[in-house]
């Protein structure tokens, strides 16, 4: 999920003062508006110790209109609130219609902090968690507007961070412990706001993940995420339809704030074909028998391939069977739902075809259609797309939880490969089959698959199954990757039985 | 909450034969629509062994299209089952848009299985009812229609059936063990199905409790209530709108179809005024010492009177009052809302009042003027006051696991007791501001309210707060059976630590 946040994304001190003056307009504006209004709106400013949470809270409150404006730092419970139900330190401050009020990590501060400390179980968590999504749903329905941002560094620029941070006074108070603990408990942290992300991510209380490395970014997102999310509020309150915000940050204009997860995946590694050889003999005969011990151990495993259109998904998956048993696995392409398939709910295919134990399943082509072509294409109507991501999720969850191996991959290639690549296809007779006027189509829609597959690793790569993102513009390389990896993760998966 | 099912309702059989006819003929018309819709239904049959749940599917199989339907008892896993995860057997069996299917306890049937065995914690089960209710809203969103009955016997009852019963063949196969566990487990199966019911209660998949005592009532009600919900989502598909489905079963016109809770209440109930006098003197001089002793254990305690208008709700909690120190409680009327308190959502006045540790808070009404006066006058509009029996038990439980003592009361008379006292207060001067238009008003919607009552008792009465029906024809009777029950249970609590 963080690596969706760990892109490097910036704004550059000229772009920012460019975009500034029209934020804070549309903010200024939005506010009058809802002042007059029947909504009401909470931020929640969660993250890593570190992001700068104060500095951005001070920030909102000065673009503002500073009398609409409550901001809220929740530490020690005070002797009154300690006397009542634990909600009712946030009902007290939750603001009436019309106003604005931003908490610091809210409900989800305690359980994360006690998630850091690993003193919390999954079950306590997953009913505190059920807890904190009525209790949002609840005042969702009645008008409130939930923005919650997990502000996020990767771990280096945390350590700096910290470190500048050293003679900030009050400092110590946040999570009630020292700096050390806070990059020591960074791990049981981040997998706690995971699953707190995963399990309250609504389309009535949407988690945005930003990027904190770059002020100006994080600043400048967070701001032009407030607006858009007030200013379609707004406008559908006037309108009488259901409000539903963007479940994605709004991103600043700048080009270097665009960048994805997928700009990280270098594009260089390549294999020799020597070495391509070698490595295919042995990861084939490596894949070979842990199959078979798979079958022996009653252990299942199923692969999803996605990623651009000749990326060479056909030509891994040909590499991954070449050395397997044909009774033990199944490849299945994916393409559009037949009529007995749309006359169910569209994981309905995937959950028919799951293998019995100890078989694999190989997907071209996945559930995943549903967030990044039936998205991108209009297929899917917006709030289906929505929430699939967490439909996705927890479909996910229910099969590694059964035991069975997940494994995801989206095969990336540049722009400037596909086009090679559908040209030599073009030219050659045997190949120019594979190539169709729709490939063309979605070529010229580039920007939006990548914005799509960003959101999609941010939103379902989970601990329990993350994405695997292969460079895969030299396809030995690719092919390579995928075996090892397959191979390595199948193999840890025996080994601890 | 099973309270609400275990008034006596029962359809002669004149009724029957007659109400038949045009019930058989909305199914299988509202069936051949369904056929060619975008919807599809899942009717679970859940509820206690002995209620008869059999003979209701094959009545169901009877009087729709059996073309259209199919019925599936989940026993025991297959092995084929066994090696997917769980939600595989239920995913398998989803009807297609158009279809219905009916199944028995669903993903409920297990989870009521081990909790009525005892082998089940508070936070394993609520995972998995969050889990459940994911699952349907995922499954509504996309068209399906979700009804989920409870078939209810009181205990007595329940005894007699399963002895009838002891000759039908096949029967051990239920809940995997015998009559007699059955009975021994019954108050464990029913404390999880309440929590089951009330985690999983939603719009898009309600709960409907069905007294099952009687055949005719059980299999017309549950009938009625499939045909009024697949008219509802049918016209509402043709109109576009979002579907909701009823919360409450779509009654029999047998009159004796349509007893409350209220109509089990023994009004007869009296006390003579000696009596009356001895007592009111001891339970007032128990609560002076109950009332210091929660004080200093620091113990607080919340008291909510509801009724009829002129139930004498005033003068029981004068009579309350009467022994305390006035420092330790307050008594807080609870009118329509002031203009701060509109631009909050309605329950937040309720929590900016709760008390400190160590005193009592009388509502002279409540939270509960949602589900009742703004229910019955059109206050709330419909998905406010549904969703709001959800919201208000989600409240009761945050201030019952934090330790606060909370009792509910609701004062019943009879309508010919009512117009007397009307009647009475016109003709006392200083009576007279007791009454007025408005009260005239509510008394035309007697029977409004009557359902209204039944209902939230049906949806409110929890474990945790159960609803106190005072009998308060005779007044003396009330206000010492309501004296009584407070000394008792503050006693009780004070025991325990």
């Amino acid at each position: 999920m963080f690596q969706a946040a760990e892109v490097g994304r910036t704004v550059p001190k000229a772009d920012y003062k460019r975009e500034l003056p029209e934020l804070r307009t549309r903010l200024i504006e939005a506010q009058q508006q809802l002042r007059h209004s029947n909504r009401s709106v909470v931020i929640i400013l969660e993250g890593v110790h570190g992001a700068g949470r104060g500095a951005l809270a001070n920030r909102l409150q000065e673009w503002l209109d500073p009398r609409g404006v409550e901001t809220h730092a929740l530490w020690d419970l005070s002797d009154e609130e300690l006397q009542r139900p634990y909600y009712w330190r946030f009902w007290r401050r939750l603001p009436a219609r019309g106003r604005i009020t931003v908490l610091f990590g809210g409900w989800y501060q305690d359980l994360l902090t006690r998630g850091g400390e690993g003193k919390l179980g999954v079950n306590e968590l997953d009913t505190a968690l059920t807890q904190a999504r009525h209790f949002e749903e609840m005042l969702a329905a009645d008008g409130t507007l939930f923005l919650k941002f997990w502000c996020h560094l990767p771990e280096k620029a945390q350590k700096k961070a910290l470190k500048d941070q050293q003679h900030m006074p009050g400092e110590h108070y946040r999570y009630g412990h020292g700096k050390k603990a806070c990059l020591k408990n960074r791990e049981d942290l981040l997998r706690t706001a995971e699953r707190a992300i995963r399990r309250t991510d609504t389309a009535d209380a949407p988690w945005y993940l930003i990027e904190s490395r770059d002020e100006r970014y994080r600043d400048l997102t967070v701001g032009r995420t407030l607006a858009h999310a007030l200013e379609r509020h707004l406008a559908e309150e006037r309108d009488g339809s259901v409000p539903r915000t963007s479940g994605a940050p709004d991103l600043p204009e700048a080009p270097s704030a665009q960048r994805t997860v997928l700009d990280g995946v270098d594009l260089e590694r390549a294999l020799e074909k020597k070495e391509y050889k070698q490595a295919l003999n042995h990861h084939q005969d490596r894949l070979y028998r842990l199959i078979w011990q798979a079958y022996r151990e009653k252990r299942s495993m199923i692969l999803a391939f996605e990623g651009w259109d000749a990326a060479g998904k056909g030509g891994v998956i040909r590499r991954l069977i070449r050395g397997m048993d044909s009774r033990l696995y199944r490849v299945l392409p994916v393409a559009a739902p037949d009529s007995r398939e749309r006359a169910h709910h569209y994981l309905w295919r995937f959950w028919w075809q799951l293998p019995r134990a100890g078989r694999m399943l190989i997907f071209d082509r996945s559930w995943y259609g549903r967030v990044l072509v039936e998205r991108v294409e209009g297929l899917a109507r917006q709030q289906e797309w929505k929430r699939a991501y967490q439909e996705i999720n927890d479909f996910e969850e229910q099969l590694v939880d059964h035991g069975i191996l997940l494994m995801k991959f989206w095969l990336h290639i540049s722009a400037d490969e596909q086009l090679a690549r559908f040209k030599a296809r073009e030219d050659t007779p045997y190949k120019r089959y594979k190539i169709t006027e729709e490939d063309w189509r979605n070529r010229e829609r580039w920007n939006d698959y990548r914005l799509a597959v960003n959101e999609m690793v941010f939103r379902t790569d989970t601990e329990y199954a993350p994405w695997e993102l292969i460079p895969a513009n030299d396809k030995r390389y690719a092919r390579i990757e995928v075996l090892r990896r397959v191979c390595d993760r199948l193999e840890a998966m025996l080994d601890k039985g």
